[in-house]
């Protein structure tokens, strides 16, 4: 048996996430089904993380161990011509036994893609958040330094049952860029909680709406309430844009 | 009665281009309800030119007289929620009477989309053309310069009803550039032949993979037989970029 890494990219647009579902397609699904028609193997699957319905990644990364002795490349090149379109592999190698795609990260950047225009872009339907007022660059990439470091992100997390434990991360880096319309926001952590990007960047826009004071994100955090931050932004802005290893 | 030039952009992906048809849904068709919806009123509407099905359009420009006084920026914002998501109106002004969206344009630049690798984009799913060998891009860049001038270009026009007396056009610039594994072919003219640009893309990417000897554009143009040039790139890596006035 060989262990395998493999990097796929795919647009959620018309995908319910990564994990499978009864009565949903995933991307799970669709990646079992093209692997059984080239391998007629069902290996467990091991997903680096779970994402959203709507969610995008720019990079996903998946580990199997499989007994069929198909080149590295050449799987690579047949399971892209048997998933779907929105679902891309841009990558396969062998990795040590012990590799396992989610206890091996070490970390992730997400970004959140809002195009920041009073008239939408028909390019980027359901690939960016639409955002009609101004926005103050300067004044959220200021605010949102106050993620950076190790915090409890309870107010950061959607609460429900899937999350247990310890709620400690470490945020790496925060920031946010404009290049004409499209504004830009990046995120790198140790991990993530159950909708935390969504969360921080829909707090980060209700500051910029004037809906909750710049200044707070501090109080906001330290408080380890939900309620006390913004709403949650729409997952079609969202992409899993790095996964980290070693 | 006020004469409006319209700008708008629309991806083409779900639309059968400009004009409107029976049986198929066409920008037209949509910009022509949604305007009814508003102002209660069928002007004539002239758009800059056709566009193929599968076109998108970066830019695209109308022209149309009406009575009712909906001031240009209320148009604007009421057009965008009348419109399906894949249509926008990026800007409404006023014209002088006798401005014509398509015989007052002096020139239009297109530019035609190539994602190069051997993995497609999810992302670029009828947005680019999925084109896996290598590209020489010096090489086409060096023969295309062939295209600029004034020449007779029926080696480049798919010849059906429509294209009537002079074939002659002149090209102001051709040029291609790659950013990563994405490839963009732009080119500007005082007019087009119906699938010039798709068949001028099309001659090339048969030249770079050796089906058609570079150096021999020249004689390709001076041939003016369709026959001699190279097949017609799909319509879903074209975009109608900027159109030009006065």
């Amino acid at each position: 048996m060989r262990n395998l890494l493999l990097t796929l990219s795919y647009c959620g647009k018309n995908l319910h996430g990564w994990q499978i579902q009864d009565n949903a397609l995933t991307v799970q699904e669709v990646f079992q089904n093209a692997l059984y028609q080239i391998i007629h193997e069902r290996p467990d699957i091991k997903g680096c993380s779970r994402t959203d319905s709507g969610v995008h990644a720019n990079m996903y990364c998946v580990s199997m161990k499989i007994a069929h002795p198909i080149t590295e490349d050449h799987l690579m090149m047949a399971m892209n011509r048997y998933l779907s379109d929105d679902v891309a592999v841009t990558d396969v190698r062998q990795v040590p036994d012990d590799f396992h795609a989610r206890y091996s990260c070490k970390g992730k950047e997400y970004v959140y893609k809002v195009w920041n225009s009073r008239v939408r872009n028909p390019f980027l339907q359901d690939l960016a958040l639409h955002y009609r007022y101004e926005m103050d660059i300067d004044k959220m990439n200021r605010e949102a330094q106050a993620f950076v470091g190790t915090h409890d992100f309870t107010s950061f997390c959607t609460l429900d049952k899937r999350e247990k434990g310890d709620f400690t991360r470490t945020v790496k880096y925060f920031n946010i860029k404009r290049e004409g319309d499209l504004v830009t926001f990046t995120v790198a952590a140790d991990g993530f909680l159950y909708n935390m990007v969504r969360i921080m960047v829909g707090t980060l826009l209700a500051m910029n709406n004037g809906r909750i004071e710049f200044g707070t994100l501090p109080r906001i955090i330290e408080g380890e309430n939900r309620k006390l931050a913004g709403p949650t932004a729409p997952s079609c802005g969202l992409y899993l844009n790095k996964v980290f290893y070693q």
